[in-house]
């Protein structure tokens, strides 16, 4: 039998036991299972982040993964526990919106209801190690066609957030935001493959910040020293990076920030 | 046979190769051990807050975890070295009172005499690696009951912190302290279960800082915005938390900090 | 069959998804494989304290293991990807230096050629997910001497950085430098257990920043409150160390900081 293979992404730092704790549950269930951190460096209660991280690291991991989210800034109150599938890999989180960008493609959602799966006793603050560990545990262990239906009832209507892709403002000027800043300082976007392929068939100007951006390249080493440039990174989403450098110190922006671009073919300038 | 599982609390951090060479160690002893992280962001040589965090982490751990612990200012002095069992789980440890709060229900201490299970040549800074760490893995892969006779000679007089139990002062008037500041801002007082019984049962008043804390609820979200409540937090202890926000950074206030409750129904205001 | 076993070294930090998009792709492809972090905390493009890092943890690590190493600010240019066996450990990164330390008593250097083995389609930013994890993944688990041929082939001239080994100024006097700052602030220099030996032979002066050493222990506990000392660490290198305290932090040195060393016995003062 294959081991079991279950992902944690949380906002909880790891100075604290809380990462360990839900690791203790997990293994008290399913002993041969392998866990992998993805991350537990979320901003505290960054949904948004934590959907886009999730997002990109999903498509790494092979059939029959668990990824176990937890970001949840609603812990205690009435917001659900859910379980969704996606193709063949399952998602253990709060029903928040953190599953808004594995979800874009479709897939189904239960809500949890199956309590006599839970930690004893369920406390109010840490749902994570009582709810979400035994249940992700369950699921990774159990024969996985049967255990889906006793998570409980199927759902329609899972929290989304609001889907963050760029728009037209006007004919070849787009608006579109910056969704994250890796460790490199790289500014990755929302722009996508096809707009990626729309800056480089022609002239384009591209504003962030104080910066304004007018080269586009293939490789980091393209770029010139403290010139920001626009790339088609790794997550085929329009990043602006810096050669060896830092562009979100360089430029002093956020995630969050606006970024505009202008088609020069349009005639835009 | 089940895979043996060994967890890892230390103060190295996560920038240098500590923590990876003594799990290179363990893993040439005992090949299939599924090794945990506790944490490795103790603050140098901070022996209470590792004492706390690690029996915060026990509980959830199965029967037959090895919990390897090395915060040791005193590498290479005379203070000895133990291994500990707790109900059926085993801490190998330095005698520096890192272990008291797992200890307060009783356990059986040994020191750790077997040096033909030590790696050479031991180093004088780096016990970690060679000595707890090859230890702990003999003890996770071997026979238990035989490996545990051979580590060395039972002792009575393990190192202990101070407790740190509330104190009453007066009837109806209480000193504590915060043990520990997590990821969040949440101060994690000693006020156990009990206490929080009391302060629900009538009115109060919680002081810490420059705080005022009037209000305990049962879950996070009862907190209005910037205002401090005391809640009984997953550890089963008082934290007092601010909804959404960071109550260490609005009262700024660090471990150590006094807490002083007052119950109402004593008449004490 | 023994599990595979790898390592990881990379600049990626652990707020990203970076670090976990790797590990997805190994467990695709060997999905028995335990994998250790050394760290990922390298600072950005560090090649030096990398190369230095991971000698320190090599040899922790059995026979087998595969060192999976990821600091690549050339990544997407024309520089080379190699794999190196040494002694009974192989060791997979870009051929930027890094492996350097680890070549210093020789080895078999391979430059990856075998495209089929990458994940496609194959980034121009991200060589660790498509390039070196699959690689490290299949030579973990495949039969070694058959993969390793398979690789690409022999190299001879792979990228060294210039060794940084302390060189004998006037008779008795030295000049070496400070490799690392370790997580506790001792400053681990490129003084070897020879010039160890000959320190504690004689009296002797050593220089770091302001600071001036010339007490030479062999416990952390012999030195005194706020005095610098050197004493031989784990590392069989020098350190300078400050009991209990920061040294690095005291002395305000970092890394590449000149180290001065006059031996007594030679009448230099």
């Amino acid at each position: 039998m294959k081991r079991p293979l279950i992902t944690l992404l949380t906002d909880f730092g790891l100075k604290d036991h809380y990462v360990a704790a839900m690791k203790g549950v997990i293994l008290g269930i399913a002993p041969e299972a392998q866990i992998v951190d993805i991350t537990h460096e979320i901003g505290a209660y960054g949904i948004a982040e934590a959907a886009y991280t999730l997002e990109q690291a999903v498509g790494c991991f092979p059939e029959g993964t668990v990824h176990l989210v937890v970001v949840d800034p609603g812990v205690g109150s009435s917001r659900r526990a859910i379980v969704a599938e996606v193709g063949e890999q399952t998602f253990v989180a709060p029903d928040n919106g953190v599953l808004s960008r594995v979800l874009r493609g479709g897939g189904i959602v239960r809500e949890i209801t199956a309590m006599h799966w839970f930690r004893q006793p369920v406390s109010s603050t840490f749902h994570g190690r009582d709810i979400f560990a035994p249940v992700a545990a369950r699921l990774s262990s159990g024969g996985l066609g049967e255990s889906r239906e006793e998570v409980g009832p199927v759902i329609e209507d899972p929290v989304r957030l609001e889907e963050a892709e760029p728009r037209e403002m006007a004919p070849g000027e787009w608006t579109g935001v910056v969704l994250k800043v890796d460790g490199y300082g790289n500014l990755i976007t929302n722009f996508e493959a096809e707009h990626f392929r729309q800056i480089t068939s022609g002239g384009f100007e591209m504003r962030v910040g104080p910066g304004v951006i007018r080269r586009a390249v293939t490789r980091f080493d393209e770029g010139l020293s403290n010139e920001p440039c626009a790339i088609l990174g790794s997550a085929r989403l329009i990043e602006v990076f810096v050669n060896k450098g830092n562009a979100a110190q360089l430029l002093d922006v956020l995630p969050g920030a606006k970024v505009r671009v202008k088609l020069k073919s349009r005639r835009w300038f």
